[in-house]
């Protein structure tokens, strides 16, 4: 049975209040992206004078419609907000409404704050849950349900979903996101807007409890209650992956964030520890955040802290091992003296094994073959918990085989391999190949590694766990 | 008249030994890139039995080439190199060469070492000058003079050159300047391996005095003669931005750098002081060091530190913020009352101007016209010394018809202006307008804030030489 959030993730039918014929306006696009994006629910265009948008009968206001609608999404403007939900009141199927529509506490103008509580009161009293106002709303990338008008973003299904404290970040960490060499697409992808009902904090707990979420992101500005959000996030961490991307590093930026969304982002050291106890694994960038997502919905949790890196070329290995060592959280492999011997057999004798411990320059005459059977042997060990692998193909090097043979290796193992393949357009076809059988690929050692250490943090804190018997 | 570096970058006429039919091999891939790269010097391969390669007719052995050869490029085997060399000697005419070959002194095996020493002794009795051996070479983009085997890279003319000690970073950084919206090219590009000879000091006093080169980058390892490097050093940034992603900025890092260029990193901390002192601009990843060098290849220097966001995205101007923040070198823009009042007036009604100071978001509903007046408004401002704009353009914003005022205006100022379009693909057309018209775009905001960081800190130097008197 459906309850709460089901309204808006599975939405069996949408009507959208300000839809437009009008192409370019936000309220033409939300009808578009249901249409194109091939969602499969009754889809209600409501205009008061246009007949048809984007091939669909359109009505002039939601009392005409006589099928039964589960969704809203209000694209008119403020003020024409509180008869729209008073004739959704008046239907009484009515379960969900996401209000785009700005102007209202955000705004801190009394006579706006009273306009979002008169329209809360109205939806509290029909039972209409609701999303904003000043939201894009949600998407699921499963049944192609999409309230935002956020255009040509990718829809290919994965295990990541995601919830923004802003619109515009979300909208482009997915536009991001679908840049990859295999487009990103996350799971399901929430922006709250001003919280008047649904926040973090609910679809937080409801992430939590979907089966088809496997890690969550968060881009995150500040909240209310700190305790409250800290407690949700400690009990969704014992079962899943959570990356923040929280903002307030710095005083400036706390500032701007105090200005945008009226949140207090506290002293950023109170946020870094606390989040640490809770086993949120904080990110700094955007990239970062990408990255992880992917090694986290692709890859499995490393066992342990000790990683290898397998690298084809001198210099990105050390920008790689630079990066791994600024880490608490890593600890270099400890391979067995076999194992050194087999590598210096296999690979050409430029090679360097093992110096310093756990890195091995495979030299750039290491071919397709000798990748793989390095990458084999260090897999294989015990005191190789993952392998970052890096590659500057040069000619006489065929990416795609590499690819290929990676792609085998790493499946006879439940260890995370990342791989960073660097020639641009070059070696394209390969990280398609290896993004299509879940193998994270990345452009830079050092987002590479960013992401072992986010695997890597993330055992920690189950073991931890493990060891507090939780 | 020619002298040193100059029989390299600027060649007549170029010798490959070792340049074979196969393709796929580096020996091949020298000829192909001189041959398709438009370079119109004298091109001769050699190889003991082919007849033709890429069109071109190949000779047995230096001595049969009856045209003068300025430089070679050496594809053939560590041992073979000396007999080359002897006849290179007896021609009497070549002034360079590029030793491609690897298995010299990088194996620190005593006979390698005296082969090494016996080329060079030979080369150096000649009056040949070396690069090498294991090294990539050189490459020229004004006159397509190619040594290294990198396929597929772009050779547009920008005035920023750069200096490599790891072939595949150096490589790496070509094909990742190569992705950006207008593919990137270098001017000059050398990677310098064993440094037998031609060493990272001669290239960089090289770089110093070259008309073509408005600023310098460096991937460093480290030197054997610090002192003196800082020397030089010193001298160049007096003059020119000097980029140098040094790595050891981890134990582990410094450790993968010692066993791959035998060189010592040395304690961190004294070269972040050292580098500081002398003016360099250190950064920390090969993605800032490609987004300063578009910056200082494409806009002024700001003449202070005082830097205004303005962004259309509440979350990604936060980001930007939080990034400015964490650098001791910016402060944020001082606007005059006039100026904020005007904002107010053609800005939005939920823009939020000046709040906190110097950070202005113009609100999602900010259209074209409104990106356009609020950045003439604070690039005339005295208290703006650069200006770092963000914009993910939604669907009813017309991100060319944007990049087109946003060129107009900044033309009019000669003030440094960053733009960061979030968008994707959906931007990709606007931002190949701007940087066609040498306007560098970012993709993310703290890459756009790092950048501008980045300008300051010279300018900071400037202003600190000026004071001197220097």
């Amino acid at each position: 049975m459906k309850t709460g959030l089901d309204y808006f993730f599975y939405a069996d039918s949408v009507a959208i209040v300000g839809a437009t014929d009008n192409p370019g306006k936000a309220g033409n696009q939300i009808v578009k992206n249901l249409v194109e994006g091939g969602y499969q629910g009754q889809i209600y265009p409501v205009h008061p004078t246009n007949k048809e948008i984007c091939g669909l009968t359109c009505y002039p206001d939601l009392l005409s419609i006589a099928g039964s609608i589960e969704l809203i999404v209000i694209v008119i403007s403020d003020f024409g907000v509180p008869e729209v939900m008073r004739q959704a009141a008046k239907r009484g199927d009515i379960k969900g409404a996401v209000i785009i529509a700005a102007g209202f506490s955000e705004t801190k103008i009394p006579e706006r704050i009273a306009l979002e509580e008169e329209v809360l009161a109205l939806a509290r009293e029909a039972g209409i849950r609701v999303f904003g106002p000043n939201c894009v709303g949600v998407i699921n990338t499963k049944n192609n349900v999409d309230t935002t008008f956020v255009s040509h973003i990718n829809k290919e299904f994965r295990e990541f979903s995601f919830i923004s404290q802003s619109g515009a970040t979300g909208a482009s960490i997915i536009k991001f996101a679908s840049d990859q060499p295999v487009p990103f697409g996350f799971n399901k992808w929430a922006h709250v807007g001003n919280m008047s009902d649904v926040d973090i904090l609910e679809i937080l707990a409801y992430y939590e409890k979907d089966p088809d979420t496997k890690a969550i992101g968060m881009y995150m500005e500040g909240v209310e209650n700190a305790t409250e959000f800290l407690q949700v996030a400690k009990r969704v961490t014992k079962n899943k992956p959570l990356l923040i991307l929280k903002v307030g590093r710095s005083e400036m930026g706390s500032q701007a964030a105090a200005s945008h969304t009226g949140s207090l982002a506290g002293a950023d050291r109170i946020y870094e520890g606390a989040f640490k106890q809770v086993g949120i694994n904080r990110v700094s960038t955007i990239d970062e955040l990408l990255d992880a997502a992917k090694a986290f919905s692709m890859q499995p949790i490393p066992k342990g802290k000790k990683i290898c890196v397998l690298t084809e070329a001198g210099g990105p290995g050390i920008i790689c091992m630079d990066e791994l060592g600024l880490s608490e959280n890593v600890e270099m492999a400890e391979l067995s003296e076999g194992c050194v011997k087999k590598l210096q057999e296999i690979l050409p004798p430029m090679a360097i094994v093992n110096r310093p411990q756990g890195y091995i320059d495979m030299s750039a005459a290491a071919l397709e073959k000798a990748h793989a059977e390095a990458l084999e042997l260090v897999l294989a060990e015990e005191g190789v918990d993952g392998v970052i692998l890096i590659s500057v193909p040069p000619t006489f090097l065929d990416s795609t085989k590499l690819a290929k043979e990676v792609v085998k290796v790493t499946a006879k193992h439940n260890k995370p391999v990342l791989t960073c393949l660097m020639a641009g357009d070059w070696v394209k076809d390969a990280r398609v190949l290896l993004e299509t059988k879940a193998m994270p690929t990345f452009d830079l050692p050092q987002r590479a590694a960013r992401a072992m250490i986010n695997l890597v943090k993330r055992n920690d804190f189950l073991q931890k766990l493990e060891k507090e018997g939780k």
